[in-house]
C-alpha cells in the first residue's frame, strides 16, 4: 500500500485541485494492482506539520507501506507512484520546477546518491523538496521522534524530518537514476475574481446559491447573477 | 468519439501540463467504453486559429464524433466527458474560475439555455469560455465556412464561431441543467528560474544535458550543475 498525504486548505481553487488529484489515484489504481490510499488532510496551517504521513502508523498493515507528501497543487505523473512501490527507507527522485531551477535532483553515482543539484542552499543536510522523496512507514514508526517540525527553518522541513531516518547514501535513487521528471512543482494561479467583486460592489442584492453549487468553492459566500 | 483538440506551446511547464491531460484521456477511458482521441496542437499562434477543432473532418467516421477544445492549462473532471457524449449540435455547461467569476454559466429555465451569467459583456452573442462547448463535428462538416477567426476582438472567438452553427434556444444544457461545474479555468504560474539564470550569470561553465532528461523542459537549453 502507498499512502498519500495531501495538506489543503480551503481557498478557491481548492476543488479543482482535489479533482485533479482523485483522479489521478483512480488512474493509479486502475493501471495498477496497487492499493494507494489518499488522503486530502484539511486545514494544515501554512507550512504546518503534515503530521498526516503518520496518520496510519497506528493502523494494521502500515508496516509494509510507504508514505508520500504530495502537495494539492502540484503536477504528478503516475509512474511516479509506480517507482515508490519497492522503497525500503527513503527512495528519491528528481522534482521538476522546484527552487528557481528546471529541476532539482540527487546526483547518482554507482548506483548511490552521491550529491544534490539544487540552485538553493547546497548545505543543506537533504536538499530536497517534500515531493521528491517517499518513506516506508515502518521507518517512521521504529524512530517515534521522526517527525515534521512546524517551525523549521524555511527549506529546512524535509531535512528535519530526514536527518534522524537516513544517511545520504543510504537514499534509494528511483526513476532511472534520478534523471527522469515525472513531479512538477507547479503552482495555480489565484484566480481574480475581480468581476464578482465589482457586482457586489455595485449593490447587487446578493442571492444565496446554495447547495445547487456543489462546486466546493466556498459554499459559504454568496452571490448575485447579472441577468 | 469524442474529439479533443488541445492548443498548446513550447514553454517550462508544457510537460507538466501535458502530462496531467494524457493521465485524464487513460482515466476517462478506463471508465467508459467510449472513444476519445485526444491531439495535442503545437505551435498555435497566441488566440491562435485553433483549426484543429476540424482536424478529423476530412476522416472516415467523424460523422456522429463530437469535438471540444481543451486548453491544457484548464482542470477537467472526468465527468465533463460523459456529459457531452450525447451531444447533438453544441452542449452547454459551466465553467468555474472564469472571467473574474467564481463560474459563468448558462441559466437554463424550462430545459432551454435563457440566457447566460458572466460578469463580462452579456451582451455577447455566445458568452461562452471554450472550455464550456463541444459541438458535433457533424455540425462543423456541414457548416463548411465555420471557423475560429484568429482575429476576433477578446471574447468574440467563441461568439464568432457559434453564431453561425446554432442558435441560443438550441443550445443542450448539460452538467445538471449547468448547476454543475466540472471544469475550471485554472491557471498555471509561470515558474521563476531566478537560480538557475543566476548559475548561468556567474559565468558556470555550461554542461549540455543531452537527452538523458527527457523532460520536454528546454531541451534545447543547457545548463550547469552545482557540484
Ligand atoms: O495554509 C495552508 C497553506 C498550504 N497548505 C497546503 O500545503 C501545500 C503546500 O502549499 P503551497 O502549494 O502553497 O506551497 P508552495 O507551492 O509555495 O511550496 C499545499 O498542498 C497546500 O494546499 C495548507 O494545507 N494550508
Ligand atoms: O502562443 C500560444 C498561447 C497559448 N496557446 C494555448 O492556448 C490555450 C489558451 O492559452 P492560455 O492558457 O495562455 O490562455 P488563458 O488561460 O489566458 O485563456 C492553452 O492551451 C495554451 O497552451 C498556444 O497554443 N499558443
Ligand atoms: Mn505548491
Ligand atoms: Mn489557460
Amino acid at each position: 500500500t502507498i499512502y498519500v498525504i495531501t495538506p489543503t486548505y480551503t481557498r478557491l481553487v481548492q476543488k479543482a485541485e482535489l479533482t485533479c488529484a482523485e483522479q489521478l489515484v483512480s488512474e493509479f489504481l486502475a493501471l495498477s494492482g496497487l492499493a494507494l490510499r489518499w488522503r486530502a488532510q484539511a486545514g494544515t496551517p501554512p507550512g504546518g506539520s503534515r503530521e498526516g504521513l503518520r496518520w496510519r502508523g497506528r493502523q494494521q498493515g502500515a508496516w509494509w507501506s510507504r508514505a508520500f507528501a504530495a502537495d494539492d497543487d502540484n503536477t504528478y505523473s503516475v509512474q511516479l507512484f509506480e517507482e515508490m512501490r519497492g522503497t525500503q527507507l527513503v527512495s528519491v527522485w528528481p522534482v521538476g520546477l522546484v527552487g528557481g531551477m528546471r529541476y532539482e535532483r540527487p546526483v547518482v553515482e554507482g548506483g548511490r546518491v552521491v550529491r544534490f543539484h539544487t540552485g538553493w542552499r547546497p548545505s543543506r543536510p537533504f536538499p530536497l523538496d517534500m515531493a521528491g522523496f517517499a518513506v516506508s512507514l515502518r521507518l517512521v514508526l521504529v524512530n517515534p521522534e521522526s517527525r515534521f517540525v512546524g517551525d523549521a527553518p524555511m527549506g529546512f522541513l524535509e531535512s528535519s524530518f530526514l536527518q534522524g531516518l537516513v544517511t545520504m547514501d543510504e537514499l534509494e535513487p528511483k526513476a532511472e537514476m534520478c534523471t527522469k521528471v515525472l513531479v512538477w512543482h507547479t503552482r495555480t494561479e489565484k484566480p481574480k475574481m475581480k468581476r464578482e467583486e465589482a457586482l457586489q460592489k455595485q449593490g447587487c442584492k446578493v442571492v444565496e446559491c446554495g447547495e445547487q453549487h456543489r462546486d466546493g468553492l466556498s459554499r459559504t459566500r454568496s452571490y448575485k447573477e447579472n441577468t
